[in-house]
């Protein structure tokens, strides 16, 4: 048992890439028992850079901590009746299951029709491309939103490096699940839950106002490098050759910035040389040329440890850009200072530090962070306990090809 | 009743900004009554940009639709003694409530040991900055992250216009509040839910294994513009200077790419010249300057209509860039012809296509989009319907400027 919040639900999740990954180990890291079955040998995912020396995928190993891995012979219908066994197992006293997380074509046994016939009140969460359930991946809704034009400086596409609108979609699917797991408690009854990945996307692109400014306004917002639209903000370089980010929302960060650079007086000069009031955001946003020529000059004759000692407890709103390298380095938070973070031994790449979930409830101990498994790890640990087969009965699948057990990249890569 | 999935759930938001507005709409779009209590005149984020000509903010609006709105002097012990009634009203037959969403401090009254004297088992769901209670937003959380110096053609940083971690942070708010309320059916618990918005970013680098690539092989992904990291794809321009998304990941999605542009046989040149196995993911990676020279070539000479009709029904997994505006008036995606979509009567704004939620359940209609509440629109019905207060009682709370009812943004600039 796991003592988490979400002890005692299982689910199985037939997946690949990140969106699914993500909603099920966000669930695992709360506890649930999340199974992932995968093709022997691995599914598309397996191989993806980055790599580890020993070959094993840092990106699998990363989306795939705290579950269990099965492997089955997916293309036989001996291994997709062990798989729809246990996805539609009954529930047991003690835990509550019945649920499929897929970002895979979910067609023949694996429809929630045909799994159904075996599990009336099966939910089951589907993850497609678009809503008529043609393909489309995290890049190509990306290019579509309107953000890579409106990112950078100029009009050429600058694409995101986080797959936000997959991160995104895992957490719907997740929110979903809940949702339908709750509704079942009360009627009993299945579903099949479906999001499509672009409609992750459009939603977001409305829930922040693009859409409606486009028909209200008639202006598409051009792009504006890192300036805070409407606010103000921006990027500035250190003597030292870091950057900084500086942001006001309020009026009372903005005196912070003032009151920490000893900028107030100089700040007090723009309002009336720009005709604008700098006691609001939009204001301080259509002054932002002259205030970040103080700020500019401020920030480049100071080194990044100077910038942090004047503004530590100064009430600016402020951050460091750091690259993945100095994040792990430098920042504080991105250690075993912070409660998320733990150590684990990942099989394939090593000890390392990883993050635990980022949601904490209290009375209830944050999981540690727990390692992916190796490929087929669980498989019969999981069908002796879930289905009741023998060692024997076991033993006999593994002769026929329809179930693997624990297999590192390397001795698959050997077969 | 709304007839959602998360019907007869109530939350009440006491928010700002993006995250817990994402999660408050969320969870009203999936059926639950989200009440929004704000300050008398609205909160810092009421006036942000963009604003549609009557002076509202189309960002408020866009962030906030579904929801019921209260606005409460709370700023004096009567203000927050309503809010605290709101909040930790028992339950009815048909109602679950007792659940607080906010992104703002919570201290003082809002702390969640003192609302938890008038309800024991409330959930409360606390977004901060950091881990440690200190203030952090989007922009300050980014610049941390390493994905702005990974991001564009150089190690200059580029700041994402997505504000992707609010967004994701509004979604594991709605996740430990489905999971929260679940594990109090079963206990009988109240529970503090804290999550920090820089540990959303954390676990977010950690899950896409970034933190373990530094660690592992000590190397830190350098800026490579568009290009897909690990795989292929790029973005390329057309004859007609719009710009397309081409990705392979499977040997499938490439060998479409070759059939589709009759370049199979040029390709198949570039495997033996680069010294690489094109069948593999990790080869198309290292050869991809070769492949994108006659991608490049290939879109330069079609526009983006002839590059659509030649991808159409090919398994090429590819995508336009699209502005805003184009967004809007190109793609059938985002339109009425998808069910995610209609049309709203925006106070303030007018008639505009919005998004319902993006999920979509089996056997319940998907709820359509509804607009944002003017400011304090439901102060009165819902201090009647939850507090049970006549509408005397509530002219005096009017009179003493306790609450205040429906307000447009003009009414309140001219206060």
């Amino acid at each position: 048992m796991s003592g988490g919040i979400l002890e005692a639900l299982r689910v199985v999740e037939v997946s690949a890439f990140i969106a699914a990954p993500v909603g099920g180990m966000t669930l695992a890291q709360l506890g649930a028992e999340v199974i992932r079955i995968d093709p022997i040998g691995g599914n598309i995912d397996y191989r993806r850079w980055p790599l580890a020396p020993s070959g094993s995928s840092i990106y699998w190993a990363s989306l795939n901590r705290g579950k269990r891995s099965v492997a089955l012979a997916l293309n036989t219908p001996e291994g997709q009746e062990i798989a729809r066994a246990l996805i539609a197992r009954p529930d047991s006293p003690d835990q509550t299951g019945g649920i499929l997380l897929t970002n895979l074509p979910a067609a023949g046994w694996m429809s929630h029709e045909a799994l159904s016939r075996h599990r009336a009140d099966l939910i089951m969460l589907r993850l497609t491309g678009n809503h008529d359930g043609s393909g489309a991946v995290d890049y190509t809704v990306n290019c579509a939103s309107g953000f890579p034009i409106a990112t950078g400086r100029d009009a050429a596409p600058v694409n995101h490096v986080l797959p936000a609108w997959d991160i995104a979609a895992g957490l719907y699917l997740t929110t979903g699940l809940l949702a339908a797991e709750r509704a079942r408690r009360k009627d009993g009854q299945g579903r099949e839950v479906t999001l499509a990945l672009s409609d992750v996307m459009l939603a977001s692109v409305g829930n922040l106002g693009y859409l409606a400014d486009v028909q209200v306004n008639g202006t598409v917002r051009p792009p504006m490098g890192n300036d805070l639209y409407g606010a103000l903000g921006r990027d500035f370089m250190t003597r030292d050759g870091r950057s900084v980010m500086i942001v006001a929302i309020s009026n009372r960060q903005w005196r912070a910035i003032g009151k920490a650079t000893g900028l107030t007086e100089k700040f007090a000069m723009i309002g009336p040389m720009m005709e604008v009031d700098l006691d609001t955001e939009g204001g301080r946003f259509q002054a932002r040329g002259a205030i970040f020529a103080l700020l500019e000059h401020w920030c480049a004759g100071r080194s990044l440890a100077e910038i942090a000692a004047a503004f530590a407890g100064s009430g600016v709103l402020w951050g460091p850009y750091q690259d993945f390298g100095q994040l792990l380095a430098e920042d504080p938070r991105c250690s075993e200072a912070n409660p998320m973070f733990g150590r684990i031994d990942q099989p394939g790449i090593g000890n390392i530090l990883a993050p635990a979930g980022p949601l904490g409830f209290t009375g209830q101990a944050r999981l540690p962070p727990r390692p992916a498994p190796m490929l087929g790890q669980d498989t019969d640990e999981v069908l002796a306990e879930m289905l009741g087969l023998s060692a024997a009965a076991i033993g006999k699948l593994h002769d026929a090809g329809t179930v693997a057990g624990p297999a590192s990249f390397e001795t698959i890569q050997a077969r």
